[in-house]
Parts: structure tokens; sequence; C-alpha cells
């Protein structure tokens, strides 16, 4: 893989450091981490010898207001920290590091702190945004909800940003329907908000996943609302506008998408309604218009179609961690089994079987079926399936 | 001009005989006329001489079916009829004959009946079809009667079928709108379809125009409903659908309008509406979203944005008719004039000035303004213009 190799535990340390002093989409800060390393990048800008002129482009201004948040950093306690309520921090390099995020060139986030017990990169290789108006209308939360229905009964991860109306009718509609979830924050993972969806975010974080640039108990602003946008684009491989005005959040996320090569679509309305405006203009250009989950399946899905050609070859189960074997045993081998039946016969908890199915759905060892699992047919043996298609 | 010369009165006649004989869109006719020519076709279908045989391609039963429509046909007192209610056979290779319908081959229109004073060349040229289900909502009349108004206000002529729904609001948008609006029924132009519609379609008549390509007194049949929608495909720059479900005649519009390479738009509705799902399906193929009339414009409308270029050209107001040339000469040399004030000064109706107000829209002597008509600026000075422009 081109991913960096981890770095240890002092790279690690250092990458949680600068999320203290970097804001999310720092282009100049990826530059100085891309150019000298995490480690040496805090070592100059904490250390007393370093002046400005020993990072190209620092002025003196601006190196004195990193050094101040690089030297009032404690990495080690924020990591105890995020730990301690149940989260991680996720490097570039980890096995997890989602890495469509490289795509964000020097703007791609530091790492991810995160809270929930699935792999971020298994989850978003087959993910999808809906995103859309806070003050969204009936008729937005209705869509936002059916459609991320539909999209978790066919296994798919539902992202948004665990705001108000279209992003928390989204998770909501995902969760309702037994699906996975995640949540990408403009703030800190242990900061619930808005105050109003701690519960929904607390569920999240169970079922599914929280995640975000910032350490934590770091509170969002208006650039990081914008910037966050840019992560949900980068992570997913499509972006859904289900209700949005004219220059809205929502649309530079769609953008955000269309730039890096990923699809974008929007859900049309009524066009004498404003919060469908920015739907429409969206779809009169690049945006593909979609009413229904089989549609977005459609669009995004060719890794889907790729499956029964992957079906043929021996899949790698000793890459498997131990819990997502566990699952994987606990399928029948013929038939469909609930989520709660494969919980409870690998003797784990139902959110964590989900987890591990839409992680095992990402590698095309299981499918889904209705609203059950099955295993990937052919999958075990591949010797007939190839004599099968000859 | 490739039309083929006037055929004068006997070729008039024989294809007046012939829109009894043959019914809309038959391709054989069609072809038979091109190769026999109108006159030699109906002297073979009436003649005691010619067998079955004579004419290419045609079978004896069918000949039989063809020789008896013929041998009933009275074109002389269709034309009579026709003259009486106010109307007129419009031949290929008269002036008026929108010579768009050429694109149709030999499904093209063996002549069109028309009723109402102006000329269907010259507002075809700046025409956009309005269709959609019969059965619509609020919501579909809603948009019908305001993209028809607006595009009335842009001085395009809004052209549609006449039929319940969106039809209906389509027309009744552009004429509250005291604009121009064209009827292509499936049925004789003396017959008022639906009953309910007696009188919008006369009213249509009179300050716009109802054509089609059925002689008097012809009923229409759900073949001929179908096939009149190619005749509003050709017709028109663009067709727009407002409502329609999945495979529904406006579909069929619209599909032909594709094929025909007009402009092909669809109003977006609810995603939950099913009659806005046929709507949607197009919007996920070749169509073009469209929320108002100035997005229509915006794509129909290069001939519009030609116009600048046309104003150095010495225009041929020698080619204008009387008529057309007192509504000239009754626009104020600077500023705008309404359609009654126009009527006025050039001593004739208003429908009448309307009229001819359109048509010299579409040869560019003319512009709307607001509710207004004004003098194309730099028309009669082209020599400034020119200098102005260097």
């Amino acid at each position: 893989m081109s991913a960096p190799p981890p770095g240890g535990e002092r790279e690690r340390l250092a990458r949680a450091a600068l999320t203290r002093v970097f804001e999310p989409g720092d282009e100049r800060g990826g530059r100085w981490i891309r150019e000298l390393g995490p480690v040496e990048l805090m070592r100059r800008l904490t250390g007393v010898d370093g002046p400005g002129r020993a990072i190209e482009g620092m002025t003196p201004t601006r190196l004195a207001g990193y050094r101040l948040r690089a030297s009032s950093a404690d990495p080690g306690r924020d990591l105890a920290e995020a730990a301690a309520a149940g989260g991680r921090f996720v490097c570039p390099g980890d096995r997890e590091w989602p890495s469509q995020l490289d795509d964000l060139g020097d703007a791609r986030p530091i790492g991810l702190w995160a809270r929930g017990r699935s792999d971020l990169r298994l989850w978003a290789l087959r993910s999808v945004a809906l995103v859309g108006a806070r003050a969204c209308t009936p008729y937005g939360a209705h869509m936002a909800a059916t459609l991320a229905a539909g999209l978790a009964e066919r296994g798919w991860v539902v992202v948004s940003g665990a705001a108000f109306g279209v992003d928390g009718a989204a998770h909501r509609g995902a969760l309702a329907a037994g699906g996975a979830t995640m949540a990408v924050l403009a703030c800190g993972v242990d900061v619930a908000y808005p105050r109003g969806h701690a519960e929904l975010i607390g569920r999240i974080a169970e079922q599914g996943v929280v995640l975000g640039e910032l350490p934590p108990s770091e509170h969002p602003t208006r650039t990081r609302f914008i910037l966050r946008n840019r992560v949900i684009a980068a992570l997913t491989r499509g972006t859904v506008v289900v209700e949005a005005e004219y220059r809205s959040g929502s649309l530079v996320t769609a953008r955000n998408a269309q730039r890096l090569g990923r699809f974008t679509m929007g859900v049309p309305g009524p066009a004498t309604s404003g919060l469908s405006a920015g739907v429409h203009e969206l779809l009169r250009g690049e945006g593909t218009l979609v009413t229904d989950a089989a549609e977005i399946v459609e669009l995004v899905g060719e890794m889907g179609e790729l499956a029964p050609a992957r079906r043929g070859r021996v899949l790698p189960t000793d890459a498997l961690g131990t819990a997502a074997l566990q699952v994987l045993d606990a399928l029948p081998a013929t038939g469909v089994a609930g989520g709660r039946e494969v919980a409870r016969r690998a003797a784990v908890s139902t959110d964590e079987a989900l987890g591990r199915l839409y992680e095992l759905h990402s590698l095309g060892f299981v499918e889904r079926e209705g609203d059950g699992w099955r295993l990937t047919p052919g999958r075990t043996c591949n010797g007939d399936a190839r004599r099968g298609g000859a």
C-alpha cells in the first residue's frame, strides 16, 4: 500500500498534538507535516531553539500562534480522555485509516478522533452521505429517513453530520432499519452538538461511529462546519443532497464530492420550494437526480457489482480480526440470519455484531438480504463456482 | 428553400383528401405521397383502372380500405366547411408551412387544418411545448400556468394539446398573460374535445391557433392522441413535461422531441408523487431540469440570443404581409406600447395585433418588454449600430 508505515507511538502523539495546533483543512499545516513529518514539526513548534524561518513559509506572527497552541497541547491526556470515553485516535498509516481521505491532499485530516466499535476504513468503503438543510420540510425529513433506511437495508453505511433536520433524519432512518451510520462532527467527539441531539449522537456511537478531526472538548465554529463537509465528501462514495437552499452548506459538501470525483446526487422537490432550489441548481449541473435508495446504489454501487467477480478469489480470512471471524463463523452455512441471532451465536452484543457484519459486507464475505444477513454464495466453494461459470 | 413548390389548387385538394385516407403519421402513406405526388396518388386510389400493384408495397386488402376512404372523401366540401368555421388548410410548400415538421420525414403531416389568424410558421419558430398529465395535481397545474405565463411574457408561444390538467393550465396561463398559444388537436379543428374545454378551445382559436392533422368532424382515438404528440414535439423548439406518471403520453412527446433533436425538459416534483415519477425518469436520462420560464428560455433561446447579430442585417420588411406592416408601423419609434394600444393605432383587433406582434417577434422586428412591445433597438439604423459595434 502507498500509505506511510505507522510511525509508532511518537508519531501518534505528535499527530494528536497537531490536531490542537492546526484547524481542520489547513493546507499549509498539511504540507509541513508531509515535508517535515509530524514529530519533527512538533519539535520545531515546541522547541526553544527553532525560530520562524526554520519552517518555510511560516511568518513570525503565525508561528507565534502555532507555538502557543503547540505548547499547550497535551496529547497524552487527550488520548487518555478519548480512551476513557470509549474513543480512539486513528492516524494515516493505521490499518483502520480510510485512505479515501488521502484524496484531500494536504487538506487531509491529521488524524481522526472516533467513537464506536467499527472499522472506519471498511465502513467508509461502502458508505453514502445524506446531507441537507437543518430547517428542512417534513418532506425533506421523510425523504432523508426513507433513503437512509433503504441504504441500510442494502448494506450501505449512511454518513451525515448529526445536525438537526436532514442529517438527524438520515441517521435515525439508518438506525431504525438496524443499519450502520457514521456521524462526522465539527467538534470533539465527546461534545454533543447540537445539544438536542446528545442522545442521538450517543446512540450512533454505540450502534455506529462518531468521528471528527477535532480533539476532545473542542467546540464547532462556522468555519469548522464548512471544513467538516470536505471530510464527509471524501469519506463516502457519493453525496446525496436531500433539501438545500441556494448557497447552503450541503451544496458545499456536494461540490467537494464532485471535485473529489465522488458521485453527486440530489433529491428533487417542488419547484415552488425554496428548500429544493439548491438541490435543483445542483441537478441542473453535474448532479444526478435520485428518488430512492435503489437509484443511489445503482450509481455508487459498482463496487457491489464487482462482488461476484471477487467471489471466485480466495478471500483473505486470515486478515480478519478475531471478532470479525467470530461473527463470520456465527452465520449459518446456508440461509439468512438476523443480526440479533448472529450476535447470540457469536457471543457478542448486537451492536458489535452489526459493526462486524458491515465490515464483512465491505469485504464481500457476507450479503444483506431483507432484514438479515447471509454468507456470500460461492465464497467457500471457489472451485465449484468456477466450474459452474465455465 | 428545399420545400416543394406549391402545387396549386389540385395538389391542395388532393392533400386535403389524403388527410381522410391516411391516419396521422402513416409512413407508408407519406412515402407514396413523396414518390407519386398527392395528385397522382389520389388518381390511383380513386381511379377505376388502378389495381393494387400500381402502388408498390400496398396489399390488396389495404388498398381496398384506402380506396373506400378515398372514394368517400370530398375535399372541396371539407375546405369549404373549414373556411366557414374560420379555418384553413396549410400544405407543405405554403409560405405558412412550419418547415420544422419536415424533420418527421415520411411521418410528416400531409397538411395542417388550422383555425386562428396567426402565421403557423412564424409562431412555431419561437414556441415551447408544455405537456403533462390530465389528472395533474394542483402543484402541476400551478407550475404549468406559471411557466406558460412566464414564457408568454418573454414572447414565446406556448404549445399544448388542449387536454384537461396540465395542457389546459398551460393554455390558460398563456392566454391570461395576454400571450400566444397553440393547441394541437387529435381531432378535427372544428371538434371541441374534450367537451369541457369547448370554450377554452374557442378562445385559443380567437387569440391563438388551433391546429391538427385531421379533417373536419373527425374524432380523436387513442392512436391519434399518441401520434398527435409527434406534431407537438416537431413543431416546437423544446418540450417541457410538467407532471407525468411512468409510461405516460407526455413522455412519448418528450422522447419524440429528443429523437428530433429538440430540447427535452422536465419540472421536478416531490419524489413521493407518482405524478412526478415519469418526469424524474426523464430527468435521470437526457432531460434538463427546469424550474421557471427563464431556465426554459435560457435553453431553447439561442435563436433569441442570435437576435442581436441579426439586428445588423437589413430585414426584409417587404416580405411582411399588409397586416404585419400595419402593426409594425403602429409601434412607437421609441419606448414600449401595450398590445391594445398597438391594435388601436393599427386599426385591428387586439387578437389580430397580438398575432402579428408574435410573428414580428419571431422575425426579430419587435421585442417583448414586460407587458408591452417595442421595436428592436437598432433595427432601423443598421449603419449606426455597426459603427457603434466597431
